[in-house]
């Protein structure tokens, strides 16, 4: 199939070298150009904009950071929307507020064109392996075409609902795994405090009805002060800011996501939006700078 | 062996039948004699006081419920401690502050008995099975005369330090399974305000980086509204009242287990005590009630 590819960062790179090896043509635009190289040197053509990687496609992935760009790249101008052919489809991949993913699913319907939001998860391990969890919202026929090109992104790939629910899901995700990581930080640092061997607890716990992959995984980096991104502080906070602004719209009161927000806002302000999500154990240490 | 075992509620009526079926000769003392019978019909023998179940015995384990009754039936008068021959083994089984796993381990040193905090996680289930995760504390010659008879017990046996350190590792375990609960809550919360179908958001999310023990397991509780107890708000929520002291005497500031904790109390207060510790959601869909 023609493709098209918007967005070529730490994840997004590895996504779409997926869909070009598995034999696909790749339209590929990056806001900074260089960075999409490696794609060009795999076979892929560079786009100069969102709408020309759109021009003649069968189906457009984007895959950016903020809200304001899925924004841009999508609905803006020379976006995507208004250069994809009627009968085609975009599948949006990061993650944004659900209401962004239901103004797109409606503008394509009016073009004729199947939308899909498909926020994903499990970081740049899980983008290079093809063993991404995504998440996705929109019609039938939306998720029937597709669920091919999903697949060869990620090992699970669910249908949650109409327009939306992929963002909604995501939020599901991101609200459980803030609270995951606050109770690895501070059974680590009771564990610390109390002269445990921390890894020994880890070991201790981690099996039992206190696991989480959280501190399986995350758990020994955190003792091991090894603050480098799975997935980046800046990313979660803004995460954390959409599903709080969306719980309250819903009437929702969150206090667990409320407090890792504030935790992970308070982080994000002292310089460490680039370390991963691992690193909220320094604000819970340091509750005088981080507060 | 010759054991003593005190304590037979829902957890250690089993604990003490895999003793007594692994062919061991055991004095079996309970405050409610008639709780006793099942284990009498099996063989076991009825200790009128915590020391007659002591009294000539190579080992005894205590498995109660509150700080308060484990220093009675170990230290108190007619406790267990006092009639226990030198050499022998005190094990105590029973969740109970760091403090008092320490002067119990002190009190049975200046009678050469041999003491060792033994604190358990897996439930009823687990403790039937023999696959409970216990965490020890006390000296290596403890753990050695311990760990043939813990073993017929649970599948992970740890010992993590000295007297007191079985006790600290446990409220590590409950810092951690706490935190996991409230971001079950939430994102299940979030879920159902958003209309999808929470069954299909667990399997979605469940397996990647926001899983848990708790949310693959007791979520699906959470969603069907079934609240019976793997493990009961009560007990819950004096651990963690046990955890935020001992947190507080060692400086340290822990929000998500305050939170918490204040939320499983104002559970108790309402007459949920005896509920499952995945009725924490109705604290929080109701935070005008359950303030």
């Amino acid at each position: 199939m023609k493709l098209g590819w918007i967005g070529v960062g730490v994840m997004g790179r590895h996504m779409a070298a997926r869909l070009l090896r598995a034999g696909h043509e790749l339209s590929v635009h990056s806001r900074t150009a260089s960075r999409c190289a490696p794609l060009l040197a795999e076979g892929a053509t560079l786009a100069a904009s969102p709408a020309e990687a759109a021009e003649g496609a069968d189906a457009v992935f984007t895959m950016v950071g903020r809200p304001e760009e899925v924004e841009a790249v999508i609905l803006g101008p020379r976006g995507a929307l208004d250069a994809l052919p009627p009968g085609s489809l975009l599948v949006d991949c990061s993650t944004a507020p659900p209401a962004l993913a239901e103004a797109i699913a409606s503008r394509a319907a009016a073009r004729g064109v199947l939308a899909l939001d498909a926020p994903v998860s499990g970081g740049d391990v899980g983008a290079a392996a093809g063993t991404l969890s995504i998440m996705c919202g929109g019609s039938d026929e939306a998720m029937r075409r597709a669920a091919p090109l999903l697949r060869l992104l990620g090992s699970r790939v669910a249908h949650l609902g109409g327009a939306g629910a992929g963002q909604h899901t995501k939020m599901c995700n991101q609200v459980l795994a803030c609270s995951n990581m606050v109770g690895v930080s501070e059974a680590l640092l009771y564990a610390h405090a109390a002269g445990l061997d921390a890894h020994e607890v880890i070991r201790a716990i981690g099996a039992g009805a206190a696991g989480s992959w959280a501190v399986n995984n995350l758990g020994p980096r955190v003792v091991e002060r090894d603050f480098a991104p799975g997935f980046m502080i800046e990313h979660m906070t803004k995460d954390l800011g959409i599903a709080l602004s969306e719980a309250h719209r819903m009437g929702l009161k969150l206090p667990g996501l409320a407090l890792a927000h504030k935790l992970y806002e308070s982080l994000l302000r002292h310089g460490h939006g680039k370390d991963g999500t691992q690193a909220l154990i320094l604000a819970l240490e340091d509750t005088v700078k981080y507060t």
